[in-house]
């Protein structure tokens, strides 16, 4: 049967290259990377050349990325870490970020005295700013969270803009940035953004790993204690393989980026068009349906079918090898409704079934034919 | 150059079988377990494959296995929480515990209002029952932690009796496994130990993957929020490939457990006979020259030689070869005298080098003689 991946703002298929390194790793440097012997030193080597290609990318020093098992254990160090070590009394944010930050920051409301605030949205999920610039007028040492492209409606952060907000005010900045690195350039000598968070799985790499950028002298204490691997800020073996699949998979996203952006948004256009052509009445959620305002790599489609039907349809999608997504990135297995499109829809509209569609380079024109054509038959079907 | 691998308590080469049931994974199951659509079900499949595994080799059950990133993460994720979340006020633990253990303890310490108590050792790195008992008495909620097999001395906790007296006081026990899982059996419905902290990597598996045994209904939450993977004790897409190794290894230890014990056990009482015969005065410390109080994976050494040429001796190894570890397993890369044998050895002995060498089923009696020759020619030149 066919099968056609559109869910690659969930995860991403590796790259060839990433597997190939990453076995090669495994069969030829396990030593561990704290040892002093020639086995240990030869990981090492391989942990720092990573930890440079990443810092390369990110235009930052080496010593400021500091890997981890993933992008929510970069967003849990740094948020805990902020409240507990740095002192935050305030934190802003809003409620369309990814679980990882939102649990956390309740997680943290509950064990720490602090104050949380979560901006003001238009109708598009596009952030307030003259909200924002009211909320860090306080005089609280004060912690700003908010994720650089939205996972399920694709919104992008002005990250410039709020950084320089931040930074003006006082106030730390920290970006769950899991659906932008390896897809968008960030260059932290420009932007001021204080912590960030990636995930490997999200730009062709492997599951497991990610990594914390930490602005150099900010004082963080670790998540995971025990021994002084990361420069005492993240205690645990490194998993070698995955980090060296991880800086390949950001090196080769780098290196071929013009190219792949130009196709994956050639296929998020293409999909809008012909989704459109076949369904008039579909309509795009956020700014997804906004090629300069939201990524390139995914559309958040409202279909026009009746609540009865609407649980029925991801079921037929899948039936006909059709991947994609109801709800967040992460949460596909969930039935509740998307906290996002909560915030951000219509009751009519929530009633509806809204479907993240997400692309990749392994993707083509094909697929997208097939997939519309999939919907229209299952839409048409369903309005009948 | 002859390159010899005697720091097995640090980590192990992987099975071949692993790497290849991992590479086939990163190939062909992409897949978010937390989908719904085919490609997620397969790799939920996979993961859930893995815990029946892993459940079925402790003779738990499948809901009481949280994999994490490894065995430093389990330990951080239980202490916490059973700080945090089960009210625990007073700790019992030893002053010869891993640093994952024992910086999560002092970390905690400050964070909340508990009291820590180190248990009397012996001579050899024995804990003192009789004071664990005294301190059990302790009216307040209490957890125990101590390490199933030392990582560094070797010494083997009588786990089911220690795991008994805990049960009849009513304190919780927590155990970091990481040096016997894999390694020695453990029977989950014989021995009423409530948490285990195990890594794959210390049993041919991958770095960066291990779990977390929590008995059924403790009450914990998580260590790391967000989404509601683990059963909403650890969020953070799963690391497939990386559980997929860790059950492929466990499944392996287990199948060839009687076989690969003997063989290891033989090699380590081969060297001890061989280097107590090359060299009359080294000494083993703690339980390590004993077979039965101590692991058959390791044995630590006291070489009789002077302060002076004590520093140059593991540089020495190196330079033909010969991987082992001065220190703990974790921390061989640091400068500092291990914290366990600061605990156990006399101060005469402490000018001395120790030198823990640790084995596994890829080492041989061949390698054992290599390594014996040059110490017996570096100490012999030492000395003299």
């Amino acid at each position: 049967m066919k099968q056609v991946y559109f869910d690659n703002a969930a995860t991403t298929p590796m790259r060839k290259e990433v597997v190939e390194v990453m076995t090669a790793v495994m069969q030829n440097n396990f030593g561990n990377p704290s040892s002093t012997h020639s086995f240990g030193r030869h990981s090492r080597a391989l942990i720092e050349q990573a930890r440079k290609t990443v810092a390369n990318s990110l235009n930052c020093s080496a010593g400021e990325i500091i890997f981890t098992s993933g992008g929510t254990e970069a967003d849990n160090l740094v948020l805990r870490s902020a409240v507990r070590d740095l002192g935050i009394k305030n934190i802003i944010s809003s409620k369309i970020e990814h679980h990882a930050v939102l649990h956390t920051l309740d997680q943290l409301a509950e064990e720490y005295n602090i104050e949380l605030s979560f901006l003001n949205l238009d109708s598009k999920g596009g952030i307030d700013t003259n909200h924002l610039k009211t909320l860090l007028a306080s005089d609280k040492p004060t912690l700003v969270s908010l994720m650089h492209v939205n996972n399920e409606i694709g919104t992008i952060l002005d990250l410039q803009k709020v950084a320089e907000l931040c930074k003006a005010s006082g106030a730390l900045l920290h970006s769950d940035a899991v659906q932008s690195i390896g897809h968008y350039p960030i260059n932290l000598q420009q932007t001021p953004v204080d912590f960030l968070a990636a995930a490997a799985h999200k730009f062709h790499g492997p599951k497991g790993v990610g990594f914390a950028f930490i602005r150099k002298n900010t004082g963080l204490k670790p998540l995971i204690f025990g021994g002084e691997q990361e420069r005492g800020l993240r205690a645990g073996t490194e998993s070698t393989h995955n980090i060296v699949g991880l800086s390949t998979a950001l090196e080769l996203a780098d290196k071929n980026f013009e190219a792949e952006h130009q196709k994956v948004k050639d296929l998020k256009s293409y999909f809008m068009t012909s989704l459109k052509d076949a369904i008039p009445a579909v309509k795009f959620n956020g700014y997804s349906g906004d090629l300069e305002k939201s990524t390139y790599t995914l559309v958040n489609v409202c279909l026009p079918v009746n609540a009865q039907k609407a649980s029925m349809l991801l079921f037929q999608l899948d039936l006909k090898g059709i991947a994609c997504s109801k709800g967040s990135a992460c949460q596909s297995g969930s039935n509740q409704n998307s906290h996002v499109l909560n915030e951000i829809l219509e009751e009519a509209d929530l009633q509806k079934p809204s479907v993240r569609f997400s692309f990749s380079i392994f993707n083509s024109k094909d697929e997208v034919d097939y997939v519309v054509s999939v919907l229209k038959e299952n839409i048409l079907s369903t309005v009948s």
